[in-house]
């Protein structure tokens, strides 16, 4: 009899529920479940665009709606399938997007009093509004404790756990004072679905804690309560009210709860996995190994890597996280990542293509692409920096902004989306020198998301731009298939599961297209790449001084070469 | 009986004849022919983007209607009017547009054989095809005729003559060799018109020739023989087929053509003055004094100061154009100006703006400008550069480009508009601080072009960044007025004219409109211009050198200022 798993990710926008036959990685059926409170499941604040937020009983509404969904569309898929066959639950959700909980574990904000209180409401890793706690955060660090800064890359980001708790101390008290404790969603939906909700006995995911909490074997677990009261008087306290343990995702939350059990129609014996964030379980289901770079393209981007943890691994600064476990046991797990890729090329086709473009968002973006693909590299004279939601790795710097330069008065709005493609192939060849330049080499790239599939021209350019093969997830959805990887090894091998992860990728991971660089296309990125270093380091540290003048005349006599020599820009894409 | 003069002014797009009382200055009607040759009238060449020519025969046919539409529309106005009142017209054109003409002064384009050549054609200011030969110029004026350059600004420019013809000698020597002289269009209209059209007695303008050609009494003339066969050789052969004595526009070119007085229905004692650019003569019909610089905005803005001539005047660098008489008799005619202004506003909203700002371009400006006013000075953390289309003053560069800078997920179309707005307003400031350091105080600006009128956006945010009082000129077509102001004193006061432009101006001339800097928003800008400097400096000197890392924080401190003190952006309008 065929065994099954469900992958549950909760994303940005929705969450999603997929089913995996565990012999084959076979993905009989998904569901997606977009999150209906806020602005496409975001709350947002117009006076802030800093603020995002989201509504835990969107989750809830998303666990039952979305595995209902996948198990009935299974059943239409295959006759043969039946609830029996599952035999575990992986989870793996944004992050870092931390929630004040009551001492039962129960959201904040689904106590009337706090209901509409954004502050009691999960901090969606993109909220940016305790920019300045981050600061506060790695200063304190960096004069007291630099320890707790040489493994997340020197910076604290406003993306992480302990800038948004403080910041929710400093602004909303009434909220903070009323949290019992604070919980990762990636711990929350397995403790809702084992019934484990008790704030001190629900399993911490060690991914959650070890790249944004400041969790470390060396210091005895989170950040000691004398720097936290430094922080902040008062938030020591708290220390005791977290946790002292932190698991990776291949051992059991638990079982599913009797009451889940039901709502499902699942068994009660069926493993639920400890959670882990989607890049990290994305990684997995795309199959990394060492010297495979795993990136996770959709809002923004992950980029994970994994380093046998018996190796030596030297700090890589400004690369956020480099946590023992974090991707799965006996590896160190390196994660990067940029704040904004697909966000922002929705962002300018939400906003600023016309509709001579097309009608629907699909249609446009059906429409620039092809417009852009009879580009060639550097034919537009134009170069974009990536940074229209900040800068995540290496420069961990939320108080960064976009940057456009090139534009003339024929400038046409293809050209800035190409631009807006390659500023953000740019920007993960600025992560990859950075890994390599510390000893970790990056051989090959595996995509994943939606438009690492949907977007053939934007593999094509980063293959250019890096140089590297860009290989395609099998799976497009690759944090889903990770998280059920991860259901069929806390499954166990006794319930038709697996005894590890590297067994589980065997059975479970494959590969689909593969881009290679062309070679006249790279030797023009080289140029701009340089350019784009330029900026990067110019608009982006404080150790750049030097001359500008040189970038808007080097882009014009780079346009003006390519559009003499009319080199061509075919993709060179190999099955 | 009533005296009119009509101003015939020829623009980037179409050409316009304005019919006006010589007594009171009344506008009495006008009438627009639209190029139709091209795009919007210019010839563009898809492979090259520097590429801008314009057909003559556009000029013929638009002089015929323009004048007799004026005329029929004028008849409608009043029934009194009648064309015997009509003692002169005066004409303004872009420039430097030169056109190579045959032995006759016909273009020669006008040729069977080359007429589809956009060589032959006229090459218009905006054409910046020849960037590399404007580059040259400078270098070897800078070599061995430095005198040549201390009147320009200190650069040579490839929207100017020699550019233009130096080019069309390396590139199109068929049309080169083929033409008997070359020919501004300031000045080729008027010859069209006395029917004088010899390219040896044609008058030339001293406004086109001082400013463009490097017309100088004091070296006899153009630049030598000897210096512009070091350009290029047998280049200076040219100039003893071109002139050596240029006219102020107050002289007459002679009294229209008997034939062209037939075609128009007028007499043939109408005067024809002597053309000048359109920014010199629109300075006139916008009231210019000492004190008062003329800003004429268009597609790009021309910035006209005048100061008397028995004063000194020290070299001002990078301000373009010091030429005695160029604006008036008496005085050195100071020009300035910006590439691109109302060609940016164009750009953007031909490109990147939404159809849910307005199905038509013009409903889209209407509530792109209403979406902007609610918008408070630094309040979106964009900063734009103006350079779209190069730089013409202070750096006089054509080989420089757009950069916008600030860009998070939640900009807006408006928002960068207003950007581009204010990036105008700063390089408006820029230049007004460079003429002022070199001792010609700008106590107020006469603003005038369509962009004056209809945008009261525009100039509050001008009065706000230069923290100067914007006055709008009465009337909507400064140049034409100009133009019919010339024609009022070329006819002279025996016709019922005038005997100097003193006098025209003060019968001709007024005001409308003034706006007021608003102290608040002056604050803000004085902020904004600060950075834009920085970027201005960096991007566009090889002077500057330092770093950029304050930038983007400086803009988004200055956004979270603005946004939490709710500061106020009324209008500050006074009739």
């Amino acid at each position: 009899m065929a065994r099954h798993a469900i992958g549950l990710d909760f994303g940005t926008n929705s969450c999603r529920a997929l089913l995996v036959d565990v012999s084959t990685g076979r993905e009989l059926a998904d569901h997606i479940f977009p999150y209906p409170s806020g602005d496409a499941g975001i709350i947002i604040d117009s006076s802030d665009p800093n603020l995002a937020r989201q509504n835990p009983a969107d989750y809830l509404l998303g666990i039952e709606t979305a595995i209902k969904g996948a198990i009935q569309k299974g059943k239409e898929a295959d006759p043969k399938f039946s609830c029996e066959s599952i035999i575990g639950i992986g989870v793996d959700t944004t992050g870092s997007s931390p929630m004040p909980v009551d001492e039962f574990g129960q959201a904040l904000c689904f106590r009337e009093k706090l209901k509409n209180n954004p502050a009691a409401m999960v901090w969606l890793w993109k909220d940016h509004t305790s920019y300045k706690e981050a600061a506060q955060i790695t200063e304190l660090a960096s004069a007291i404790r630099p320890q707790y800064l040489s493994k997340i890359g020197g910076i604290y980001s406003s993306e992480w756990w302990w800038s948004k708790i403080l910041r929710c101390k400093n602004t909303a008290k009434e909220v903070y004072d009323a949290a019992a404790s604070w919980v990762e969603i990636c711990d929350w939906i397995p403790a809702v679905l084992t019934g484990e909700l008790s704030p001190g006995k629900l399993k911490r995911s060690v991914c959650a804690a070890g790249h944004k909490a400041m969790f470390n074997r060396a210091w005895q677990g989170l950040p000691d309560q004398e720097f936290l009261d430094k922080l902040s008087p008062g938030l020591g306290s708290l220390r005791d009210r977290l946790y002292d343990t932190a698991y990776t995702a291949d051992q059991r939350a638990g079982l599913l709860s009797a009451e889940w059990a039901q709502r499902l129609g699942l068994s009660p014996s069926t493993a639920v996995a400890v959670g882990a964030f989607d890049a990290h379980m994305g990684a997995v289901g795309a199959g990394i190994v060492p010297g495979r770079l795993v990136k996770i393209i959709g809002t923004s981007t992950c980029d994970i890597m994994i380093h046998p943890n018996n190796e030596a691994l030297q700090d890589i600064p400004g690369v956020c996280g480099i946590v023992d476990g974090s991707v799965m046991d006996g590896y160190y797990g390196i994660e990067a990542g940029q704040s904004g890729v697909g966000d922002i090329f929705l962002w300018f086709v939400n906003n600023l293509v016309p509709e001579k473009y097309g009608r629907t968002q699909a249609e446009q973006f059906a429409s620039l692409e092809k417009a852009c693909a009879t580009l060639r590299p550097g034919e537009s004279g134009l170069l974009a920096l990536d940074w229209n939601n900040g800068n995540r790795t290496i420069l961990v710097d939320a108080r960064l902004s976009g940057l456009l330069i090139g534009q003339s008065l024929h400038t046409q709005p293809h050209e800035i989306y190409r631009a807006l493609l390659e500023s953000t192939g740019f920007g993960a060849l600025a992560i990859i020198d950075r890994i390599e330049e510390y000893g970790v080499p990056v051989k090959e790239v595996v995509n994943c998301g939606g438009l690492a599939v949907k977007n053939p021209l934007l593999m094509q350019i980063y293959a250019d731009i890096t140089g590297r093969p860009m290989k395609i997830s099998r799976s497009e959805q690759a944090p889903a298939l990770g998280a059920a990887v991860f259901a069929a090894v806390a499954a166990g091998v006794e319930a038709g599961g697996y005894g590890s992860i590297h067994a589980a990728q065997n059975a479970m991971v494959g590969f689909g297209k593969e881009y290679r660089p062309i070679p006249e296309n790279h030797k023009i990125y080289r140029q701009l790449y340089a350019l784009y270093g330029q900026l990067y380091n110019g608009f982006g540290t404080r150790r750049w001084s030097g001359r500008m003048d040189n970038v808007m005349k080097k882009l014009l006599d780079i346009r003006d070469e390519v559009r003499v020599s009319g080199l061509d820009s075919t993709y060179s894409m190999e099955k």
